[in-house]
C-alpha cells in the first residue's frame, strides 16, 4: 500500500485506529472459551464488527505461533479475511542476519498478504534491509517501545547524551524514507513524541500503548501528527476483550467507534 | 536440559558442534529441489548423518515460515524429529512486551519440545523474562552478532566508553544466571572474544560465524573457552550445503566429522 492510499483510508474513515489482534483462546466468550480451533472466527467477528472504524489491523504473531502446529495455518487464513479497505500489520519483531531475513520478509510479504511488519532494530542495517526491498510494503522499525523494559537499553546515552532509541531513529533513516519506513514509539512516553517527531519529521509513527496500556490519545495526537496525520494508533485488549461474553463483537464495535469518535476530533474534516 | 547435562554432552561426544538448519528448498540436491514438501526428509537425513558429531542442532524458524501455510506443521515435525541426546535450538531471534513474550515462550517451550530459543534484547527485561522462567529451557541473548550490522548500534559507546554489547551482557546476567541464559557472540570478532569472556565469566556463548561467514574456530576455542568448555560454535551452510548433490547427507557427515575432530583438540579427553 503507498503512503497516498493510507492517507486517504484515513481521511475516508475519519480514523487513524489500528486495533491489535492478540487472540487468546482463554479469553475468548461463551462456548469459544479455550477453544484454538475457534480463533479465525472470533478475528472473524471482531473485523466484521468493527472495520469501518479502524484503518489497519495489527495482528500479533506471537499468539498464532502459541495455538500449535495449525497456528501458522490459522494465521493465514486470519491474514486472508483481512478486508482490501485496511493496511494490514504483523506484528512480529523479526529481524536476523540478512539471508533469514529475507526468508521472513518472503514469509509475510510473499507467502500471506500483510502491507507491513514489525522490525527488531539490534542487528543493524543487514537485518532490516531485506524487508525494505519490497515496493509498495512497509517495514515498522521498534525505536522507543511502551513497554517498562524500554528504559533498560533504548534510553542508554552515548557521550554526546543521544539515547540510543535516537541512534535507530537517524541511522534507519537513512535506510528507508518515509515512502516505506515507519517507527514505534510508544504513547507511556507522550513527554518524549516531540522530540521524537522533531529527529523524524515525515515518518509515520506506529503508536501502541494506548488502552490497557494506558497511553493519552490527545497527547499523542498533540504531539505526534504531521500535516498528513503520520500516526496509527494502536488499541488490542481494550478493543478485542471490551466484554468477555457473547457480545463481544457489539463490544468491540462500541470501543472502536468511540476512538474513533477521538480521532475524528483531531482530524481535518473529509470532503470528497 | 540441565547445564550439568551440556557439559556432559560435550564431554561425551567430544565436540561442541551446533549445526544450524536453515532448510531452503532452491538448495535441495536432486529431485528435492524446490520441493517444500521434502523439508522433513532433507531435516532428517541431515540429522541422522550428524548426530553422533554435534551436541546441538538449532533451528532457523525464518526458513520454516517462509514454506507457506504449512511451514509451522513443518517446523512442529522437524522438532520432534531432533535426537533426544542433543541440544534443540529455536533460532527465533523473538522479543515482544510481556504477554506476547509468554505466547512466544508456550509456543517453543511448550508446543514444541526446544531446550533453549533466540532472543533480541532491544525491548529490556520483561519482553526476555518470560523466557527465562522456564526451569531447565535457556535464553540464548543476541549481545554482539556475527553480522556487519553489529557495528551499527550494537558498538554504540555510552559517556564511558561502555559499548551497547556490555550493557546487554551486564544487564541481562542480573536476569539469569549462567544455569539458563546465554549469549550470541559472534565468531567474526575475534579480538572482542576476550573481552566478552571478561564481562561474563560464566555464561555459555552460541558462537555463530564459524563457516561460509569466515569466523576461525581455534581463535573462539582459545579466546572463549571456560573451564566446563562454555561455548557452542554453530556451522549452517559448510555443514548442510556441503555439496548440493545426492551425496548431501554423507558430505554433510564428512564435514560435521571434520569440525568435530578439531574441536576434540580443545577439549580434555574423556574418561567416562
Amino acid at each position: 500500500m503507498k503512503r497516498s492510499d493510507l492517507t486517504r483510508l484515513i481521511s475516508n474513515k475519519q480514523s487513524f485506529l489500528c486495533i491489535g489482534l492478540d487472540p487468546d483462546p482463554l479469553k475468548f466468550p461463551g462456548q469459544m472459551k479455550g477453544d484454538a480451533t475457534a480463533t479465525v472466527d472470533f478475528c472473524k467477528e471482531i473485523i466484521h464488527a468493527t472495520q469501518q472504524y479502524c484503518v489497519a489491523y495489527k495482528l500479533n504473531i506471537a499468539f498464532f505461533e502459541a495455538l500449535g502446529k495449525d497456528g501458522w495455518d490459522i494465521l493465514h487464513e486470519v491474514a486472508r479475511a483481512l478486508p482490501a479497505n485496511c493496511f494490514k500489520i504483523a506484528d512480529a519483531k523479526r529481524a536476523d542476519i540478512g539471508n533469514s531475513a529475507k526468508q521472513y520478509a518472503r514469509a509475510f510479504f510473499e507467502t500471506m498478504p500483510f502491507d507491513a511488519i514489525t522490525v527488531a532494530p539490534y542487528m543493524g542495517f543487514d537485518s532490516v534491509m531485506p524487508f525494505l526491498e519490497y515496493e509498495g510494503k512497509w517495514t515498522i522499525l521498534l525505536a522507543l517501545t511502551s513497554n517498562a523494559g524500554s528504559a533498560d537499553f533504548q534510553m542508554i546515552r552515548d557521550s554526546e547524551g543521544k539515547p540510543l532509541y535516537h541512534h535507530v531513529l537517524q541511522t534507519a533513516s537513512s535506510w528507508g524514507d518515509a515512502d516505506r519506513l515507519m517507527f514505534v514509539i510508544g504513547a507511556t512516553h507522550p513527554n518524549r513524541l516531540q522530540d521524537v517527531r522533531l529527529v523524524v519529521p515525515d515518518h509515520f509513527f506506529l503508536v501502541p500503548g494506548v488502552g490497557a496500556q494506558g497511553g493519552d490519545l490527545d497527547a499523542v495526537a498533540k504531539n505526534a501528527m504531521t500535516k498528513d496525520v503520520g500516526i496509527l494508533v494502536n488499541a488490542t485488549r481494550s478493543v478485542i476483550y471490551a466484554s468477555g461474553k457473547e457480545d463481544f463483537a457489539e463490544a468491540a464495535a462500541q470501543e472502536a467507534a468511540r476512538m474513533q469518535l477521538a480521532m475524528a476530533a483531531h482530524l481535518p474534516h473529509d470532503t470528497d
